[in-house]
């Protein structure tokens, strides 16, 4: 790899047993830091999404564990508690498995095999980015949905890494930058990070993007992914599946760019996948401020899941997985669980 | 027709020579009016949403040509100025024509003709209600998107007429409402007109449709229309190219409800639709509130197009037509043409 670039935004920080995590629901307004020795503050943090994104999610729940091995607390059932805090993403139970599997609740290999897990996303980041830059034009508008970015992974991001690392090889792109209702993440998150890289953006409504990819506006879509089914069919964000169709019916290159972790092979296809239902309040107020009457109950998936025949490629670490996923997902995933 | 319903909500009223108008920008915090004789506040109502809604923007706008023709103002002017304060609503143009050709600039003559054209209005969506509720099946679940209701229209509504109409006969019918970013229409108007109705919905976020929809969730999309092209395209709503490409991938009827006068036969395809491009602000701020970091730009298209081949129906007050749509338009925007 020629370059390890450094990521401007740093979600999270490991300071010798302290936790300092980034509040993202503060941001663009405010950027204020939670500083923790305690998991269950951390536990916290990821449920009321001060801490989000799929391998962000597994990089601090690690670093939690770690702080529950210091304490007196039972580590099992911290982990539990932990795993509990988000139903979709795979990469939590994942950190989770790896930390108590290789630290047996020692605390100082506990807290060593969380600093292996954040600097190996790092790198996985990294390489992503020059995989994923590869299949980006020169002067390519790149449309994005949430927030795939250093915010969501603690290195330069997965979508966002792609993005920015095209950026970093000249290519003169531009970024559509989906608001992402009900929280936000692309309007508040990922114009944030692309404003501190200097990269050209532009906001739009999530339903607005259905008409500008008609009008031959996006020449890709870029996304991450919070679970990878075996047969590549892949849960993000809600309206990640909406762009799906928009970009098929228009032959638009759909990529979704994500971490091996994110896969989970124990989930053969997509409609096995939980797809976490939030508070209706995300919808019916904004700020606090009621945007409906009262009494207005709302449905709020936070995610949904777009079928693998509707994706060009997966970007991993490990490569760039094409149709068929199922064979190709096998082959980058089983010599990582030898590994493991 | 069996019974003329009374509409629950009255957008506009008519008051011997004073235009009272609902200012849906404070709904459904505050119900509050504006009493004026003087067409330039109409005109500032009709630019800023006060009042909006294809078929009721043109009924307003009749209205305010007759507060004109009592003033010492040049009507062409005011008809002109009128016209300009949205692009996209084709009933806009079409009910100021009326008007002025009608009243020849006399006040009495110009007051009647908005008023029928209200009256008109307010007998159409009976009929499309009709019309509409016959494709409705028992225990439906509909979604609708942005408001195409009473504050639509100034009667029952056209997509919203189908569904109090479904609703009267004792359907028991649901609806998804999707919210309608950046301005809501959807949760802040739609839900709280379904409320009074006493009809059962919930909200959506605008991009959690596609995934609804996959999940069987959805048996109709009804919505309404800015403007028919001649073959059927139809500007409606930002959003609503992305609903309709989710209904064609699942087989879920979408079914258009426009008053003839929302076709405008001087268009042949959707292409030549004018798509009016908001202020970025809607989409970066809310309610004075930032969302998206200082500086961010944004694009903001207010409607988007949906082609004839993803429309199931559209409902008018003349008849249901389906594809062709040419035929089908041709045959009832001759006879009105004639009869104007």
């Amino acid at each position: 790899m020629s370059r390890m670039p450094v990521p401007q935004v740093r979600p999270i920080e490991w300071r010798s047993g302290v936790l300092r995590i980034l509040d993202q629901t503060l941001l663009p307004g405010d950027e204020r830091y939670i500083e923790t020795a305690d998991w269950r503050e951390v536990a916290s943090a990821i449920r009321r999404l001060a801490v989000r994104g799929a391998p962000l999610i597994g990089v601090t729940a690690a670093y939690a564990l770690a702080l529950a091995s210091r304490s007196s607390d039972d580590i099992a059932v911290a982990a539990d508690e932990l795993a509990a805090t988000r139903p979709t993403a795979v990469n939590l139970r994942w950190a989770l498995d790896r930390v108590r599997d290789v630290s047996g609740g020692d605390a100082i290999r506990a807290e060593a095999e969380a600093v292996c897990i954040h600097d190996e996303q790092i790198a996985s980041d990294a390489r992503c980015g020059e995989l994923g830059a590869a299949l980006i034009g020169q002067g390519a508008t790149i449309l994005t949905h949430c927030n795939a970015g250093s915010l969501a992974t603690g290195g330069i991001g997965s979508a966002l890494g792609v993005v920015k690392t095209a950026h970093w090889q000249g290519k003169r792109i531009n970024v559509l930058v989906d608001e992402t209702r009900p929280l936000l993440q692309g309007s508040r998150l990922t114009a944030w990070e692309l404003a501190r890289e200097g990269i050209s953006h532009e906001v739009i409504v999530d339903s607005a993007a259905a008409g500008l990819i008609a009008h031959a506006r996006v020449q890709a879509i870029v996304v991450g992914a919070d679970r990878i089914a075996a047969n590549g069919d892949t849960a993000n964000k809600v309206g990640t599946y909406g762009l799906a169709l928009a970009a098929q019916a228009h032959g638009v290159p759909l990529y979704v760019v994500a971490p091996v972790s994110t896969i989970d092979t124990n989930v053969a296809h997509g409609s096995e996948i939980e797809i976490e239902e939030r508070d209706g309040d995300e919808v019916t107020s904004f700020a606090s401020i009621r945007t409906a009457p009262d009494g207005t109950i709302a449905r709020n998936p936070a995610f949904d899941v777009t079928p693998a025949a509707l994706i060009t490629a997966i970007v991993t670490e490990r490569g760039v997985l094409r149709r068929p996923f199922g064979a190709a997902i096998a082959s980058v995933t089983e010599p990582a669980a030898v590994a493991r």
